[in-house]
């Protein structure tokens, strides 16, 4: 893997690269849809690639793991195989998942023993396993296995468990060094910086995480419920010290204006369910704000989608169609929810990159943030 | 509305003609696809048009009537508009979904109180008032207000329930030549046939529609549970007798080999919520059978969904990963199994035309039929 710097804005730390991976290249700053089980839910790949022009888009180990299985991914030939896409991806660890979905899990210095939210069997996972599974699912960037504290956490909480997620680099990075990819790619693993919403916890993991020298860095436990200006200060904080020669990736971060201020302090990557998850309960994002089509002013609005908008589905369709068809709970509604959304934030991205480009980020952020979150 | 006859099949009463409307030419025999509150379920329209290559589709006047209700759909300009589709539709009058949705309907000679499925309230339907609402819906081709006899029927309640059939269909004539379309271009009402599966009431009821010399023809009350020998013997006896230079439609059917029966026994036009429905459950229709695509055989058969399938969505996946989506319950595998059925369909009855305009449909219908029942 690697990464291009192409500008820094000059009045903040936006910044303007470009990531190589063996199966593409990816324009940073760059927004990662989901696709949890491998699909980014009722989004075509050929929609994704062709419409959305996403780059690069993210899979779940923990989901994968369980369903379809690492058998039928790896008889597949890895994961971009199995699925139909043939551009960048990336697996998380399933860290955060096994905390947040799983019954009954245990967290040892060994590792996480946990029951499945399917069927209730029992599994482990580990710094060591979890990287091999990540060679198996065989994503271009895998991440480092972590403990992802709650919002709040008190501190002796979180000073423990940064330095056990500390420990578990090591190991991550242990095996990742012995063993090799199962496919005809290369892979890189970005370690995660913890440290909840502490100053100084926050700075030691950050200074760990970076005299690693890994090909990128992550920033994680955050958006898990603090404050946004508690999120920013702390990445603000994570992106003095991370390399500025490598990219970074603020994990699970957000809405509009959370991945602009995340640019403005030096992020390169986001990911997030929002734009997906909220397309299927009818809220849109725009450039103006948030639409929630449901509402019963938009009765009868036959304007498109969203006039400003970059997909074929915001101009093939009208506020009231799309309307009717989240009212009468039809799957179409939320597809074309979803390709706005997934479409708004590839947009969102791509403009922010131009403007840092011709070196007018700061001053274009501040004027359309207020907007993003107003309610229409 | 105009028909032309193509060709007819030397060896059966097959038929390839053309229907032209005023949103475009419908090339005969014909699937349409149904969109039941105004999507065909999990299909975006442009999908429709460029993969699928559908000619028209059928949108359900109890739906459309509910919801959005017929002011939305006026404001909007008619159906085709409201939902972003130039092409030819076609409305059913409400009448099957009468029967088979609502609770409490009272029938009498006037017309049909029933009350909705979705909140209960209650709403009258008659011949006329069916007529004035698929005028404002404003599909290319209504149909007559009809009842639908169940299966089995007793002779005395289909003898009586087709003369009150034949009376509303006066009622609709009457009141669609009194009334003009709401929009800017024609529109043409199909009368229905019915008389449950009685040879003498078929005949009957075959003569009285035909002698209304209506711009085409349907057939109703079949497929909706009689052995298929049934439904192809009353089919066969209808065509004998509903005018040649019109065209005919077989309402709500069916599977594709009844779809081929049906084409040598002189039909042109049939809709069915079969392939999206089955889709739905994971079922697949193609030349060599039906597949269960949640069936344990397709878990690592990572050939494309269908080899032989004519829309991208047969080459871009392939099986093990559909089968992984349809037992995660993901969105894309019931949008990936709509379009190939739909795509399948489509190429069925387009392959059928090509047969009948080189003569050789039987020979090839024959050859083709004993499989696709086959359960692969």
């Amino acid at each position: 893997m690697d990464f291009t710097l192409n500008k820094t804005d000059p009045k903040s730390n936006a910044r303007a690269g470009e990531i190589t991976t063996d199966h593409g290249k990816i324009q940073t700053p760059i927004f990662m849809p989901v696709g949890t089980v491998g699909s980014v839910k009722t989004i075509h790949q050929r929609e994704l690639k062709e419409d959305i022009e996403s780059q690069i888009i993210l899979g779940n180990t923990y989901h994968l793991f369980l369903r379809p299985g690492l058998d039928i991914i790896k008889q597949a030939g890895g994961l971009q195989k199995f699925i139909g896409w043939n551009k960048p991806m990336l697996t998380d660890s399933g860290g955060y998942q096994v905390y947040s979905l799983s019954n009954q899990r245990k967290i040892t210095e060994e590792g996480v023993t946990f029951k499945s939210h399917i069927d209730g069997t029992r599994h482990f996972f580990s710094p060591e396993n979890v990287t091999l599974i990540q060679r198996t699912i065989g994503a271009d960037i895998i991440m480092a296995f972590d403990e992802c504290t709650p919002y709040p956490c008190d501190y002796d909480y979180a000073k423990k468990s940064m330095h056990m997620t500390h420990r578990w680099l090591k190991r991550c990075l242990d095996e990742f060094q012995r063993s090799e990819p199962v496919y005809d790619y290369n892979q890189a693993l970005f370690p995660i910086v913890q440290g909840s919403t502490y100053e100084d916890l926050r700075k030691q993991s950050a200074e760990e995480i970076a005299s690693h020298e890994a090909e990128g860095n992550a920033i994680g436990g955050l958006s898990v419920g603090e404050p946004a200006e508690e999120m920013y200060k702390m990445t603000e904080l994570v992106c003095d010290i991370l390399p500025k020669e490598k990219p970074r990736y603020l994990m699970g971060v957000g809405t509009p204006a959370n991945i602009l201020e995340g640019i403005e302090r030096g992020v390169d990557m986001f990911d997030c369910v929002m734009p997906t998850r909220n397309a299927r309960h009818g809220l849109l994002f725009t450039w103006d704000g948030i639409i929630n089509i449901k509402n019963e002013k938009w009765k009868n609005d036959y304007t498109p989608v969203d006039p400003a908008g970059t997909t074929y589905v915001d101009h093939d369709y009208s506020k009231a169609y799309l309307r009717h068809l989240m009212k009468t709970k039809e799957y179409l509604g939320a597809q074309i929810a979803s390709v706005h959304n997934i479409g708004f934030y590839l947009n969102l991205v791509k403009t922010a990159r131009e403007k840092i480009m011709s070196g007018e980020y700061s001053e274009w952020k501040n004027k359309v943030v207020k907007n993003l979150e107003n309610r229409l």
